[in-house]
């Protein structure tokens, strides 16, 4: 047996703890998977208080960022966030020829570029499998599995909190606010869920995704964010007596190179395989040129599943891996050219409160025909002539501007109340 | 841009005239992947025919075989059968520290572990990405993507031409005959259809798949294999009714190191993901001791689908991958420990065709007692007294050695007329 892969762990949170449980529990078979036994050198968190683990054989670092000057074969960093100690310890490991694995999906989509170019340069390993949808070998698949396709478009649902409370509003018709709440105290959702309910850890996981499927430098600031907050129990309502479950998706597609990335609730046929994807599950859906429609599925969050997609990228590295960052060379990435989502076309639903009397379906009808925009169907239920109501309607393909200029003239009727709730129906 | 990376096909049909087109159609974006161009280099085949691709770059190999002298850096097998030309030429290459790349799930079912050694002693690469379940990418996530977890169990479709017939039987309601005719028609099955129908295909797989979740020898002939033939229209209806879909699942379980490998159709729940996978998509779902069961699905078969995974494992070669051919190095694959499948347990489907006359349940019913056997539910649909009609049990967990010894008392009861059908009822 060769030497120790010796690698130094930064953040003891949920995932660092996992991390360290499953090379205590699984280290002898490890070892022959890995040609090597994996052996923890170091561990850096904020407080030495009881993980329920035993860390009494490792060396304890108070600044996270030594690490990077330990000679460790890798720094495992599951701290988290974009910036500060995080970024610091992965750009100084890499400049170290450190091979770095991570579980940060906001720091290789915003830095990512920069990260790939330093790890090249210094022939380090960037690895971040646990970044994207937990145990789900994406990245692997985008990196490794998937090579041999031009990929087309990625369709991925990314956010476990979000599919989580989406699925619960589905089931038990409760609204958005209490749905959060539930899942809060469940532990599904943080104190301050705007990272998760606004799309902002989907759009980076979709950043990420649509860098590897196109060989572009990462690019989040491009991703057409919108979450899930505006949406009430009618949605889903009159999503489900339309054969639809609500869904939010972080989508990129490349249309002979402009790319589009966006993060939305959209509606997807109950039929379709993404629907059957309920709570905490995460699952991802690739285009390519000679491959139809791969799918991959698993629970997107959690201890065991995130900890294992780090533990799996250390023993790829102690077995000698080393795989462009985003697929192919820092050098090669393309700066992400990007096509107005208003260009692109999809069948739309619209939900709007109304005033219950007669002449108002004709007012709308007549701004999408003017939009040139083919409706569908139309429901409304029950009948409360002078009070608000929910009116629904479906088009036909349309183009996203004109469905976007419709919803801004719709608001400005009288008879309409509030902001109407344009959602994308994607058909696969 | 470093050299090219040479290689040799060995087959064109379907998939080696797929894997042609790949390279000649993304052969700059696979030089971007791979840091290197692909080249082939030599093709082979039995005859010159014209295949609807520009061969005439390549020399021409009148015999396979001598691909494995041609000092390529890669050679790839795509003839199929686990004996002759193909098993010569695989071996040879090895010997000659030759890398290759297979779709050939015969052969390592069959030879993998003699192959596997082979391989090491001479520091080359064995990948067959496309002899499982074509375009996903589960030979990668079970060697690469999941070696943090102990694997306990793998479940998988893995047949397409069984599953399609499978989910047309249900749709259309009819007979197995019929159905296959139509996906002999429509090229989804063979002219002599044994290997699929019989699961024999599906068995290699699962033997493949069991040697790398659990670190054994591939072991296809203690595989467990029964096929869809007996199925009937009738055995569809009653389970739909039950709320379950017929598939055949090809299984592996760990026991505490003894093992289980089976090819049979089972009844899944309606709910379950694995329902949901139809026609001639293939998914594989897997259960580890930290992460929560990943599925992996896509289409299984098909020019496009298989020489997609072809090509990445060739681009992966190009990189420089090198993982054991079964995960762990060929010395340390342990031979398998066979559980004894009678002592397994389940819930279980029991359908017969029965004389419908008074005391038959309790017949029965007696029989099950006796052997410890408790019902969930009890079919019969209409009467017709003094005819033969169906009649279906399920019942709660038993023992399948209890069943099996009950299937035989229930057959020589007089008032059943030919074999009972028995499949397990698997939950997740």
């Amino acid at each position: 047996m060769s030497e120790a892969f010796r690698i130094g762990i930064a953040g003891l949170g949920t995932v660092g703890t996992g991390v360290v449980k499953i090379i205590q529990k699984n280290g002898e078979l490890l070892a022959a998977r890995a040609g090597r036994p994996i052996e923890i050198v170091t561990v850096s968190a904020r407080s030495k208080k009881d993980r329920g683990v035993d860390l009494s054989n490792y060396k304890w670092a108070d600044k996270p960022e030594s690490l990077a000057d330990e000679k460790l074969d890798a720094v495992v960093e599951v701290m988290g966030d974009a910036e500060g100690t995080a970024r610091t310890l992965v750009t100084n490991s890499l400049k170290n020829k450190c091979n770095v694995v991570t579980a940060n999906k906001a720091l290789l989509a915003t830095h990512g570029f920069e990260l790939a170019e330093i790890a090249e340069k210094n022939n380090a390993a960037l690895m971040y499998e646990a970044a994207v949808a937990g145990c789900v070998p994406i990245i692997k698949a985008m990196r490794e599995g998937f090579t041999s396709n031009r990929i087309t478009g990625v369709y991925g649902i990314l956010n476990g909190t979000c599919n989580y409370i989406l699925t619960q509003m589905r089931v038990s018709g409760r609204g958005f606010e209490e749905v959060l709440k539930e899942a809060q105290a469940k532990g599904y959702a943080e104190a301050d869920p705007a990272a998760d309910v606004d799309g902002i850890d989907a759009g980076h996981k979709t950043a990420i995704l649509a860098a590897i499927a196109y060989g572009v430098k990462p690019d989040f600031k491009s991703v057409h964010l919108s979450g899930i907050r505006k949406l009430t129990a009618t949605d889903f309502k009159f999503a489900g007596e339309l054969g639809y479950k609500i869904k939010l998706l972080g989508i990129s597609k490349n249309y002979s190179g402009k790319i589009i990335q966006s993060v939305e609730p959209c509606l997807v046929s109950v039929e379709d395989p993404l629907a059957a994807i309920e709570d905490v599950y995460n699952a991802i859906f690739v285009e390519g040129d000679f491959f139809e429609t791969p799918l991959l599925t698993g629970r997107g969050a959690g201890q065991g599943p995130t900890a294992s997609a780090v533990v799996s990228d250390i023993v790829d590295l102690a077995r000698g891996a080393k795989v462009p960052v985003f697929g192919i060379p820092a050098s090669k990435l393309k700066t992400m050219e990007n096509l107005d989502i208003g260009k692109t076309h999809s069948k739309f639903y619209l939900r709007m409160t109304v005033v219950d009397r007669p002449g108002v379906i004709a007012d709308i009808s007549a701004i999408l025909r003017d939009q040139n925009i083919s409706m569908e169907s139309v429901l409304q239920h029950g009948r409360d002539p002078n009070q608000p109501v929910d009116l629904v309607m479906t088009t036909h393909d349309a183009v996203r501007a004109n469905m976007q200029e419709s919803c801004r003239l719709i608001k400005d009727l009288q008879v309409v109340q509030g902001d109407p709730c344009l959602m994308r129906v994607v058909e696969f």
